[in-house]
């Protein structure tokens, strides 16, 4: 718990003066005001998160949390457990969505086995991966909590530990996730912080078919009755309806918000994930970039929840980080515009009226 | 005429055989089924385009067409007219969006002078751009033709010779323009096609207040009241209410099209030359990839007549290519997908119910 409060009370806000100094020069370049719309905002926010007129985004690492869930017992998804653990063998012999994808953007993909159910030692044990394992998947939530209060810290501190391991070679982080099931713990943190129907936001996951999806809808709706989260306390609402990748994913989100370092976050999972990291430290969303909007009919009200636009809308639903690092070449060109693009002076270009 | 006749004859629809061999592949990736959306889409359309499994992108050339309006007299846009040939000096010294973005994916960036109002020879001379000047300006399309039918085919014909110039050298085009004022012959083209009212379609181009927006929209009804075109006919169209940039562009997309080579379109003068080409060569389309929706509020009607939606929504309205550049990462991305992701089979990864 200590490395978590450390974390929280360390976060600052984007620094203003920076985002204005920015403001000023976005404003004098050779085109139409604003004329490069979105790449102009995320240029003057990562001058405010980065505290530089050139912010460093060269060194991009993206951190694929891993984990299972108990409540994949219940058969809310359309692949079996086994599943999450043969993913992360993909990952590491660079055949997977996010290998490829990163690869495109000069990403470094680290990951972390933070409650896989199966064994990964060998993996772990060569460095392949990371190993911080929790325990071997969540208890299934509809019987009861999915972890502990202290698994949940835990799985924060992991996010923490890493995003500071890393923090060194890192200008800037991604989020992303593994974890057959995941959908469903993500749509009832999204039902509990937000109070809508869980109906209106679960979604097909993996790609399930109605009759599965009617069960799901019951599934997180029960899970949501017996365990009763309260939904101020990110603590707490991990605990009873999240995941130990979830919880990882908020440490890392945290994390970068106290190194003044920008991370784009995936999907849907890892949405869910910056929900849980809002709720403990609501500054925290000034270093959050959304990556992409999901296929899942909730990311959208996630999304609004955080207070964040999507750069992306690609009908995406893979996670494992693939939209972080898609979004990481536009991040980039945002970088590019700030520094690169001649003002009107120096360009000797007549302004506009 | 007869350049344009070769390249319109030599237009082929996408090969149906490659584009079910990359769907057959796409739909073994390990993911939930088609879980990287659009960029399988994209994926498929690729190899349809290029008969091949392995699309070649790596050698990217946006072609950016300089071209001036005579429009522009009756104080239709927030800049002068003069601002054109500064932004062509702008592109060669490599301070402008353009060069930012292009560098950023990797693409090599030609500027053509294809009828700027304004002494462009000692850039032409060194090399710096390609000059094929039709004429400095279109003519007041507010008082007559903006051009004799003859100007109009020379301006497609200068894209295609173009675009074959290029093409040993290119596996993928983008589209980029500048001219001051050409919104409005733009938005001519659209009505024209559609039939839309002019006022719902007309934007604030490079920022112009409410006055002369009202103004703008009188201007661009006038007109198309005073030239009365044949909307079926891309010729008659393009010589009534176009503009040389935008003739160029549609020679370009037409020739990329006989070449099998991938078109990136840029924002809403640069789709207004691909409604040109579609009118022309309607099979062309088949290798469009529209880059981006612009803010211009016509631009969406535009995409959809010509059967297309955009990869990116970012509030840009810049043109100059910068939305075909920032597309080329997605369009790359695409590729990786279909190329370097691995099989269910190839990984050893459980398949879905």
């Amino acid at each position: 718990m200590e490395l978590l409060k450390t974390t929280v009370a360390s976060i600052e806000k984007q620094d203003q003066s920076f985002r204005t100094q920015a403001r000023a020069r976005l404003e004098q370049l050779t085109m139409p005001h604003w004329a490069l719309g979105r790449l102009m905002d995320l240029a003057e926010d990562l001058a405010g998160m980065t505290r530089s007129m050139t912010p460093p985004v060269e060194r991009r690492t993206i951190v694929t949390m891993a984990g299972d869930h108990g409540i994949a017992d219940e058969g809310v998804s359309a692949f079996p457990q086994e599943v999450t653990m043969q993913m992360v063998h993909n990952f590491v012999n660079e055949g997977a969505g996010i290998n490829a994808l990163a690869k495109l953007n000069n990403a470094n993909v680290v990951v972390v086995d933070i409650g896989v159910a199966g064994d990964l030692s060998e993996l772990a044990n060569t460095g392949k991966i990371i190993s911080k394992k929790i325990a071997p998947g969540t208890a299934n939530m509809v019987k009861g909590p999915a972890m502990t209060e202290a698994e949940a810290i835990a799985a924060i501190e992991v996010g923490i530990e890493i995003a500071n391991e890393l923090a060194e070679s890192t200008d800037i982080f991604g989020t992303g996730d593994m974890g057959i099931a995941n959908t469903s713990p993500s749509t009832a943190i999204l039902a509990a912080v937000t109070g809508m129907s869980v109906a209106d936001i679960t979604g097909r996951g993996t790609g399930i078919e109605d009759k599965q999806l009617s069960h799901k809808i019951a599934m997180i709706e029960k899970a949501l009755e017996v365990n009763a989260p309260d939904a101020t306390d990110g603590i707490d609402l991990l605990s009873k309806v999240g995941g130990f990748e979830i919880g990882g994913i908020a440490g890392l989100i945290l994390a970068a918000a106290t190194q003044k370092k920008p991370v784009i976050i995936d999907g849907f999972i890892s949405t869910a994930g910056a929900l849980i990291a809002q709720l403990i430290a609501p500054d925290c969303t000034d270093y959050i970039i959304a990556a992409h909007c999901s296929v899942e009919p909730g990311h959208k009200a996630m999304l609004k929840r955080l207070g964040k636009s999507a750069l992306l809308d690609l009908n995406l639903r893979l996670g494992e980080g693939t939209g972080s690092a898609l979004a990481m070449n536009l991040v980039d060109a945002s970088v590019r515009v700030l520094t690169e693009i001649s003002t009107f002076e120096e360009a000797h270009v007549s302004e506009g009226n």
